[in-house]
């Protein structure tokens, strides 16, 4: 088994770099990653919400439980 | 590993504060936090849930189930 | 940790007094309430149910099993 | 703590009348009240399913899962 | 307590026979019940799902998984 | 109780021909049962995804996991 | 029972290979295969999300959380 480059490592990589994030519900969300747990919650810095034909809510910092992220884009 | 702050600090930083929550089913409520417990349950005060095109219905006092809070943003 | 009031002392707070119920799945309920349990099991009187419009579905007497409940408003 | 007339008690005393659920999935059966276990499993007898509009599909004797059930209204 | 017929019971006594299942996800299957067991899984032969307008797709025979059920009419 | 036919003998009976599949989601894929497992994760040949007015999307060989089939039709 | 290739053979041989991946909430991803560990946890590369008529959303380096993932489809 090829192991991934576990989700700490991941997390890791990006602080303090944008992510962008897919969570169940379809949401979208991008912003800085700050900080990150053994649970995938995470906080992010300058977040907002993406929403169709890309218009944007702003939201500042924020707590993203991690039960609700499918996906985790680190560009 | 960067421990994110922990969710406790996120919300004791926030006490008598607005927030903006986005919970499972697509609802966005803000309003005025009061207090939280150690499962995310949050009673907040001038409360309303905020729908598209940024209408609002005003709930006052209320209590919300921790379960269903995907996203807290703290301005 | 500022401890909410609790939900037991919310809703024993509202006993008898018009509350207004958020579930999973959109649904909007409001009643008098007229008794709890240690799951958020209530009953209601004079429920209806609250759809788009502000159209109303009177209910009656009802049972709502708390593991639907998001939020409770208490005016 | 308020309890709540239980639901074993709700159910024992609707038992051969008529009461009407809200179920998860936004479903509405109505029927008589015929059996019912602590699960909160159901029998209802001449059952039937209200659509929008009060388009309404007869089902006749039906089983239902009790953890599909949201409310019960009983008149 | 009223204890309802079992489901052991009802799908006993509906064996070859037809009856409609509402299934999560707004699903409504029709068929010939051919076995079960405890988990309420079934088999049907004749199956077809049942769209709106009455528009139908026939599937023969067919395995359900019983977690899937809401609601067993038999006739 | 009538034992069904359980699901391995009835996986089993359809090793190497074309099934039918209903998955959560409302999903319908269709192609040749190539193997499975306890928990029901299949792997298919030639399968292929069935849209609303018989549009297809081919998939080639694919691997499903168990926990999202509804119901498997076995011609 | 005939032992399906198991989960971890199939990511084995598409290691560095493109695949197609169904996600549950109806969401469609492809990308080059770089990782994955025993939860089904991908790591791909080139990753894009593709909606409906093909539209197309490029993710670059992407992590998947397995629980999600419904159908992986291998060329």
């Amino acid at each position: 088994m090829s192991s991934p480059n576990n989700q700490s490592n991941i997390l890791q990589g990006s602080l303090n770099k944008d992510i962008l994030l897919k969570l169940k519900g379809k949401r979208t969300i991008k912003g800085k990653l700050k900080s990150f747990d053994q649970y995938m919650n995470l906080t992010l810095d300058n977040a907002s919400e993406v929403f169709e034909e890309n218009k944007i809510q702003e939201l500042g910092e924020i707590f993203i439980k991690g039960e609700n992220i499918v996906i985790i884009a680190t560009d």
